[in-house]
């Protein structure tokens, strides 16, 4: 970043044309993308997913340890998140971008190159969007499209009595990556001088700033010809995600405690914060997992695959949604998840 | 507004489910809206058109005179109009919105009222989007989704040599109403105890505060057989719309001055501010007024709509875009539209 573009230097559309030079269409269903007042896709006979996010500054992330690059991946990659999460494929994104002239020319490409790295990993087309001016901080707003056939859009409301609950991956680690941020932060702003020794904490940190979504076991289960009967990605903590499946589905559930997965290192690093690991798995966000529920007659198939875990099933809606301890206490589930609007 | 709720009582899910009562779906095209990590649309064999806006608070909008139910139904209407523009008809909308916890629920609720308003009387369904909260001002990105025959999405790049370039309606109102609400909040930051009489402003300030789209005009065409060649909606002002389709369609125009159709209460106000009315028309913007070019064959069906204006013609790329004035000098065509980046 040696040379710094003044954004007033571009103007609006100066800057559109800069951050977004003429791109390959990667999807046969998009006919067109920026340049006009809309992006045009068609999909024939499929169902057309669309998602919007937005990433705000001070909120969503902080500019002192979040890396623009990074930030216009996980910006990204969470949007198609959200697209798996209905079983459908992502084929198109919008950005929507609105920054002071605080940020140069070269910090948004840096941005964009952060966008245009998960487009390309996930083979989606960024078709359009719109930037504007903020007096405040950063604000990214995004919307993805997808694609799914008419009869495999999985929603949140289908899960039954008896079905089980099943996990991708492992819960926790972004959360647990925020927190060694966030202290490595007020480290150095108590000694400027200071430089951080992350390499204990590389997973969590790699889980929280650059996450993946799980277009994996998306095809794992098309492949294997398992249908979730309801599913959803794991952005504000299990807790809160499995109770939105069971108020949808009109259903209760019950959650083990120890068959929740979580890896060493969040583990590790939960306990320096004095934090038991299953609180932070359960109502920690940003794992961008996704959790579903099947037919026990897909149990078979499912445990051979070693990133997903089952980790309860559902229960009459009388029964409530509950945590079942290793000592075999039942504890009533709870969403401890970010309230957004708290006063601080 | 007598009762004020604060956001942290609701929290996020919370509040969407407070913004968003169980609405009925108008498309058949909508599949399911809130609720699930996508909303999703089919649509046949028709094209489906996409579009996001955003608007942020102290650049877009002031919220001393900006109520927040116009607010809505503007940052709505604005968007539907880019669906027009690409000569489709919007039927979905995903609403994206970060505020601060200084606005209280009631207030959200004003500017939804807004939305729906807009989104009942151009028959769109409000199907998802996402809330945050924001350290500084209001943040408001929308996106827009529509639908279109494959044979008659009109884009930027059409335009041909001798087409004939329409506008609709008038220009430069919305930037008059915003010049006089400008002066009033000023006269009122002076003297709080002043009422600004605006009776005189009723026209200009509507077009400011509740602009609407152009249905009526894409629906004309449509019924007269018309397919423009290139079509754009004029947000940024007459002169930097037609540089668009210029530029896009790589060919020049001439504009004639004294064809751009401009309301009397326009001319009138920006006389007062000592603005030559055609230098308003040019470069206010937010009209959401339709720019489109035609073949000449279809004059005689325009010249019957006295809604649309023929305001010049397009020429070989060579001659370059500009204005004729009614001293018959021609001037070159520049944008003065504005610069979002620039430091006032």
């Amino acid at each position: 970043m040696d040379k710094r573009t003044e954004l007033e230097q571009l103007g609006e559309f100066g800057l559109i044309e800069r951050l977004n030079p003429k791109r390959r269409i990667i999807n046969t269903s998009t006919l067109f993308g920026i340049g006009d007042d809309c992006a045009a896709m068609t999909y024939g006979d499929k169902v057309t997913l669309v998602s919007s996010d937005c990433l705000v500054e001070g909120i969503h992330f902080d500019m002192v340890y979040t890396p623009l690059r990074h930030l216009g991946y996980k910006a990204a990659v969470s949007n198609f998140s959200d697209i798996y999460a209905c079983n459908g494929r992502p084929a198109q994104l919008l950005v929507t971008l609105a920054v002071s002239n605080r940020y140069s020319v070269e910090a948004l490409e840096e941005l964009y190159e952060g966008l245009n790295l998960a487009c390309e990993k996930y083979g989606v087309d960024l078709v359009g969007g719109d930037t504007s001016s903020s007096n405040g901080g950063m604000f990214l707003s995004l919307t993805a499209m997808g694609e799914c056939d008419k009869d495999k859009v999985v929603r949140r409301n289908g899960a039954k009595v008896h079905d089980l609950i099943c996990v991708s991956g492992d819960l926790g680690a972004a959360y647990a990556g925020l927190l060694v941020l966030q202290r490595e932060k007020a480290v150095f702003m108590a000694n400027p001088a200071s430089q951080p020794d992350l390499s204990d904490y590389q997973y969590i940190i790699e889980r929280h700033l650059k996450p993946e979504a799980r277009k994996d076991i998306v095809q794992w289960l098309s492949d294997n010809s398992i249908l979730p009967s309801a599913m959803i990605d794991v952005s504000d903590g299990l807790a809160s995600e499995a109770l939105h499946i069971c108020k949808q589905s009109n259903v209760g559930c019950e959650l083990y405690y120890d068959k929740i997965p979580v890896d060493y290192e969040t583990i590790r690093t939960l306990e320096e914060f004095n934090i038991v690991a299953d609180t932070g798995a359960l109502n920690g966000g940003e794992d961008y997992e996704l959790l579903f529920t099947i037919s026990q007659s897909d149990y078979e198939k499912v445990k051979t695959n070693k990133n997903i875990s089952v980790i309860g099933h559902i229960t009459d809606q009388s029964q409530g949604c509950n945590l079942v301890t290793p000592q075999n206490t039942t504890i009533e589930l709870k969403a401890q998840g970010f309230n957004h609007y708290k006063k601080q």
